[in-house]
């Protein structure tokens, strides 16, 4: 087992003093170096920063219709931006990771380090509350927060394919959902989007014929685009 | 527009009286009506509830493992379960459909039912804040939160898969990584499952490897089941 660093600077930077310091300590510890690991507290941290960062997101831009808020917590809340809050916090001394991981340099997987935030969002929320956890996800987010967001960059796919065939005067594209499967309660839709004038055919998967389009339509986009 | 029916009836049922009921008339209006519908409010919704149902699992159940809480997560809160919730509600009675949708028996419609649910509990988070918003969801899927879940039926597709196998002697199956595509922070991997002695191969997409591989073989003990 790792030894245990000095949590006090950490503690400082969160602005949040534990009362069950066990919360922090089981946040900060890998899958590979113990059964009691952060995987529990980052199930929770991650809905309390999907549902605390849309709550934000609903209030700030009460114009911005669902997809849009959707896309745009999207851009604010992914594996990059929570490992970017995680090197600005140095939790990679703070990790505390088997052997294999340490060797490998897996203090510094985006991955390893995002999953790190969120159980510490995760154990604040149950250590304090849910006001402590939102008070500490709108800090850890500020900045990202203020910046104006760039709505156009963020219209769906489909509004974007449409709009780049209709400035070349291609014909639209056509959606087919090709394959359903799954439970009703858990279908997977896969949908085709063809562009017969280009020859270009692509594909998506998704829980909703919606979502499969969208990702269909995005991998249209990505095709032309290149 | 369709008339707008008394709501104390609900009010009464949902035992939250609103300060603004505009948030629950908005609630109520499906897309088909108005420009100003329940879309904001369900994507609101949706991330309280996934949340508090989240957090409701990790306290009730301290030793399950994050895998399991979160299919138990998703075998609680779906769009049956919210349709159900929706029909006790008598939420049909309620909703604003367009001509359209109505004439099309929408108010029957899962999806729609199960939107509005989640609409109902974003307009109880504005207008009350997190706590009313949190009681009324574990008021509403009180009676699914007490039954004791099945966790060997949430265990997750490998396994399953594997133990399929397992007992027939048959070799494990292969994994591998044939597409990856995406931005970085937003990539859908594309996995193959196959089990060479069965002459078996099925494919998963998602936002993790993972995650793909588990829709792969979901789809494969699919296929052994049938």
């Amino acid at each position: 087992m790792a030894q245990i660093p000095e949590l006090s600077p950490l503690t400082r930077q969160l602005g949040y003093e534990f009362r069950d310091e066990s919360l922090l300590h089981e946040a900060l510890t890998h899958r590979s170096v113990a059964s009691l690991n952060n995987e529990r507290l980052e199930f929770l941290g991650d809905g309390a920063l999907n549902f605390v960062i849309a709550a934000c997101l609903f209030e700030k831009y009460p114009q911005v219709r669902e997809g849009d808020l959707s896309r745009l917590r999207a851009s604010l809340v992914n594996r990059d931006s929570l490992a970017a809050v995680a090197r600005r916090l140095n939790l990679g001394d703070y990790i505390r990771l088997g052997p294999g991981e340490m060797k490998s340099g897996g203090f510094r997987r985006a991955s390893i380090l995002a999953d790190a935030v969120e159980s510490i969002l995760g154990a604040v929320y149950c250590d304090g509350g849910f006001d402590h956890c939102r008070r500490l996800i709108l800090d850890l987010f500020a900045d990202r927060l203020e910046q104006q967001p760039d709505l156009q960059g963020l219209k769906d796919a489909k509004t974007r394919l449409q709009e780049l065939l209709q400035s070349q005067r291609i014909a639209l594209p056509e959606y087919n959902v090709t394959d359903i499967s799954g439970k009703s309660h858990d279908q997977q839709f896969t949908v085709e989007c063809r562009i017969d004038a280009l020859g270009c055919t692509t594909t998506g998967v998704g829980r909703s014929r919606r979502k499969a389009e969208q990702i269909a339509a995005e991998r249209a986009v990505e095709q032309l685009s290149r």
